[in-house]
C-alpha cells in the first residue's frame, strides 16, 4: 500500500556529520534512516527511499523531536515500522513515533515553526554526565545583559548577519517570536522559537548573546549588527554540541 | 605541608575497567586520579601516590559522588588542587569537591553507609540521551512484586547469596536499611542504602528483584534464597551501566 510515513526522531548528534546525507560521509542521520528504510522495504542494493527532514541539523547538533517523512509502498503497520526502525538504527538514533500521514504531508514545506534549545554550562565542576549536550563556559555571563540583547533579536527581521551562508539567494527574513534565557542549576538555557532558522543562525545568535553577556556588545550594538547585514559583525558561531532541536510545529 | 586530601569524584564509568587500578589495564578511575596526582605533585616518573577510594565500583558502573583520600606533601590550596584535577582529568571524570581532611580520615574505613541507584528503562522508544546510564528492559516488570521482594532484602542479613565472590573469607553480613523502587516517567529506579555492599551485591539484588517483577520468583523464594547462602539460587547479575554510586556517608 502507498503510505506517507511521518517519523518523529530523536538523536545524539555527537558522532554524526549532521542530518543531511553526503556522498563522501558515511555517518549522517538521514543516511542511517535511509539505510534502515531501504532494508525494511526490501529494496534492491543501492536503491534508497528519500527521507525528507523538517530541516538540516549541523554536525554535532542533537534533536529531541526531528520530523521527517518517507513515501513508501508497504503493508507494514505503524507499530511494525516503529519496531523495525528502533531495532536496526544505532543506539544514538531513536524513532519516538510513526504515523501514517496524508499523502500531501511534507516534513519541510509544511513546517510552520521550530523550537531549539541551547545549553550553556557554567558550573565550577565538570558536567560529567551531560558533557556531550552542553557547551562549557569558563566564566558565567551576565544573564540580564543576554536577555536585553535577546529582545533585540525577537521579531521579524532580516537575519542576514546571523546566517553562515553569505551567498544565500533566497530571503533571509525570518520571524523569531521567542527567545527565553533561563537559569537552571549550573546551566543557562536559551530557548528559541521561530518560523524558520537560517544556516547556523541559532548558533550565531548564541555567540552574539554571549558577547552581550560578557559586556563586549550592548543591545544597541546587536540592533546595529542586524541592520548592517554583515555576518562578520555578529558574534562567533557557538559550538554545535550545546544545541538541540526540541520540536517542529505543523 | 602534609595534607590528607579528601576528593569527591563524579564519573561516567562507560569506558573504564572499574575503579581499582590494575597492572595490565590502562583505563581505571583510580589509575587516572593517581596519574594526575603524581603530575600535580611533581613526583618522579613511576612514583604514584595511593588514592584510597570509599569502595570499588565495577567496570562500567558510574558515580555521582565517590569519595577518596590521598596523603600528600603540597603547598597548593584546595582551590588549586580542584582546578588542577579538573584540568588534567579526562572529560568523563570530574572532581566536584576538594577538602583538606584530618590526618586520620580514611575514605574506606570511615565510611558508614553508601547509597546506590539502579535505573531500568521500560519506555517504548529508545533512551537516546541516557543510553549509557540505564539498562533497557523489553517488558515492564510488576513494580509491586519488586517492592514486596525488596522488603525481604531490607534488614541485617547474611548476603552470601548476593555476593559474586564465592571464596569471601570475611563476614558477608550487611545491613541494607532502605530499598525504594520508584517509578519515574519511563524508568523504574531502585535506590539502595546500606552500611556496605559486597562484590556485585547491588547488581545481583537488582537481577533478583527483576525475577520477582517478572513473576519468576516470589518474595518467599527470595527469603529462602537468602537463607540458603547460595549465589546460584539468586537472580542474574544486572548489567553495570544502569548502576550509579550516589553518595557515601561518614
Amino acid at each position: 500500500m502507498k503510505r506517507n510515513i511521518k517519523l518523529i526522531i530523536r538523536y545524539d548528534g555527537s558522532r554524526y556529520f549532521g542530518w543531511e546525507h553526503q556522498p563522501d560521509r558515511e555517518l549522517t542521520i538521514q543516511g542511517k534512516l535511509e539505510q534502515v528504510a531501504a532494508r525494511m522495504l526490501g529494496l534492491p542494493e543501492g536503491e534508497v527511499p528519500d527521507v525528507t527532514g523538517a530541516g538540516r541539523t549541523d554536525a554535532g547538533v542533537h534533536a529531541r523531536a526531528m520530523v521527517a517523512n518517507i513515501h513508501v509502498d508497504t503493508d507494514l503497520t505503524e507499530d511494525e515500522i516503529f519496531d523495525y526502525f528502533n531495532r536496526y538504527l544505532p543506539d544514538d538514533i531513536g524513532v519516538i513515533r510513526v504515523i501514517f500521514a496524508s499523502e500531501r504531508f511534507h516534513a519541510r514545506y509544511n513546517a510552520t515553526g521550530k523550537c531549539y534549545m541551547y545549553r550553556l554550562y557554567c558550573g565550577r565542576s565538570k558536567p560529567v554526565f551531560d558533557r556531550k549536550y552542553v557547551t562549557v563556559l569558563d566564566e558565567k555571563p551576565d544573564v540580564e545583559a543576554m536577555r536585553k540583547a535577546a529582545q533585540v533579536l525577537v521579531g521579524t527581521h532580516d537575519f542576514k548577519s546571523f546566517c553562515a551562508n553569505a551567498r544565500m539567494k533566497k530571503s533571509t527574513v525570518r520571524t523569531v517570536d521567542q527567545i527565553n534565557v533561563i537559569e537552571k542549576g549550573d546551566e543557562i538555557r536559551i530557548v528559541f522559537h521561530g518560523n524558520g532558522f537560517l544556516q547556523n543562525m541559532v548558533r550565531i545568535m548564541v555567540g552574539t548573546l554571549l558577547e552581550a553577556g560578557y559586556g563586549r556588545m550592548s543591545a544597541e550594538d546587536v540592533a546595529r549588527i542586524m541592520e548592517e547585514g554583515d555576518r562578520k559583525k555578529a558574534g562567533p558561531t557557538a559550538p554545535p554540541q550545546g544545541l538541540c532541536l526540541m520540536s517542529v510545529d505543523y
